[in-house]
């Protein structure tokens, strides 16, 4: 099959086997597949991502000196049957499916591998038990959002959030986006986002953001914090007469950059009991002051993915339109375009979300 | 009055100004007062300490350039009632109170403050809204152990413990003693503690631990492993096949070090979804690896101090003996002695707390 693939460091299109079926698998053909920046990551600090995974105890981590094909964010057609399959999805259904293969030894991961290929790629194999039917009348391309969505929903869920809990949105990449759209989706509002790229708050905006900052004008937190004063004075906690009011809903920030340094930032800035919850995923060592953190009792929550049952939901959602996904799509290519996809996605004011499309032209 | 005194960055016995009580304070003579990890901490990185306050927007940050007595684990005796004070506790009452003073202008710190002096000197100010009566029968030096258990007793009530969370203690320093005797009051167990000295290992049990390792001889999560299988496996999880068991508890680590890089090792080691209750008071800039935060879910919750109700709790449980402070107390010394004390405190296998009794010869 036709695939981009990551070798020698490089993404190129080549030839490469199309996997067969295992037990209890299916060979679907790509619809459409988003790329995501944990995939630019890997492919700028490969050998860091590596290492990383093996520090972390994962059994399957890629070899770099072999092919590697790509891409989990994806929506995909059925179209061959492995043995042991079930087949209540027939040839032809369009389904999504977290990309995680289940084996007998264990889950292994589907774009991050060298022997189960992900999106972007003609072919993939599934494991039937994950298959999400699409349902009828949701486009494709808008599947295809299920997965980077899902992580919003699952941040949102493990920030345990009180009715009174005041959300901030560091970064409006596609990870800040899914959470503001989860955010949304559970009503917690206002919602305070703040991101550099003019084109990015837009974006935010469109998503569900009630406020946006572009931290080089103002800091995140005065904006949060205009929003977060207590609408009901009579609800709010009493100050001492010594600290600086009016009295401020419990902070809950949503760290979605990513990149060493701002979670030292956030720990500066944070009100005191501030709950962090780190979605960006830095790949680097990154060196924080733990006596900040300690003096406001922060709590750090790193979250990871998503349930099974939370990505369900996502796909549920995106389909009746309670989870927006039309402002993210800024660019569709065919596979002969991902090289280039992957340098115009380095610019944030350009692009949130590129498809690719292996049966494009 | 005599004291010592953090004076050119060294410790010496001076004659300084006695404190005048201003209004709703009191004057008391201080008649025990222990020596804490962080004043050994605040004397060998003093610079680094201010800057640090600094950075946290402490707004009472010690000038190294002038004097500043230290010492907030005491008990001492009302010798005085300044302006407006309701004199509910007479002359000569034993009490102990939280190391801070509670001005209009907002709280002032015992101990780290040049303007008022903890408890290495002969008198202190405290507010008298503060004061807690020691109960009859306690001795003095066990309800000068009312600080530092107090600091146990809130990181504990901090971690939020379910009933089937499984403890480990990594560091049995004066905090992680501190947080034995309050699992062991939550009635929390097993509770499994690490250190590499002998003597602290001895202290554990003593204070309350249920299994003690020596991380030079094994990994304290293997201890952990052991302690932490569910007793009533109808009761425990249903691993997946490809996960080595037995299916053990969820875990919540103290970490109680506060030296750069043991909560990356922490994070390493840790199983996934491992909340981390950082109790260790770290002063320097900590290098962490997010991604395997993030790969495992983990949960960072820092801590710090007590709340006013949890002091109270802590000198009361010390009366009735629910948390033992006797085999903690390993030295007495009068106020020539505080510097070789210093000095004495930085082997782990001498010593675990030394009390400081200014009206000794």
């Amino acid at each position: 099959m036709r695939a981009v693939v990551m070798r020698n460091r490089q993404l190129v299109v080549a030839d490469v086997p199309a996997p067969e079926p295992g037990r209890g698998e299916v060979l679907v053909r790509t619809l459409a597949c988003g790329i995501c920046g944990s995939d630019l990551h890997a492919l700028r600090h490969a050998d860091r991502f590596v290492e990383a995974g093996r520090r972390a105890g994962n059994p399957h981590v890629m070899d770099l000196g072999r092919d590697v094909v790509m891409g989990h964010e994806f929506c995909a057609e059925i179209v061959d049957h492995g043995p042991e399959t079930t087949r209540a999805l027939r040839t032809g259904a369009r389904v999504c499916s977290r990309p995680v293969l289940i084996r007998a030894t264990g889950p292994q991961s589907i774009g991050y591998s060298n022997d189960n290929p992900g999106g972007y790629g003609e072919y993939m194999r599934l494991t039937e038990a994950n298959l999400l039917e699409v349902p009828a009348g949701l486009t494709t391309e808008h599947a295809a959002c299920t997965e980077p969505m899902a992580v919003g929903v699952h941040a949102v869920a493990k920030a345990r959030l009180e009715p009174d809990d005041a959300p901030l949105v560091i970064g409006c990449g596609p990870v800040g986006l899914a959470v503001i759209a989860a955010l949304r989706l559970a009503n917690v509002r206002p919602i305070v986002a703040a991101d550099f790229s003019p084109r990015r708050r837009e974006l935010a905006t469109a998503l569900g953001a009630d406020a946006v900052v572009d931290p080089a004008e103002r800091t995140p937190w005065q904006s949060w914090r205009e929003a977060a004063v207590w609408r009901d004075p009579a609800r709010a906690p009493k100050l001492p007469p010594w600290l600086p009011g009016p009295p401020v809903r419990p902070a809950v920030v949503f760290e979605c950059v990513g990149v060493p340094g701002v979670l030292d930032q956030i720990m500066v800035a944070a009100p005191r009991g501030t709950r962090v919850v780190v979605v960006g995923v830095c790949m680097e060592p990154d060196t924080i002051h733990p006596l900040l953190a300690i003096g406001k009792e922060l709590n750090l929550q790193f979250v990871l993915g998503y349930t099974p049952e939370e990505f369900a939901a996502t796909l549920r959602h995106i389909a009746d339109g309670a989870i927006p996904v039309a402002p993210l799509l800024t660019g569709h290519v065919g596979l002969g375009g991902v090289a280039a996809a992957f340098k115009d996605l380095a610019s944030p004011d350009r692009h949130a979300k590129i498809l690719v499309e292996p049966g494009r032209a």
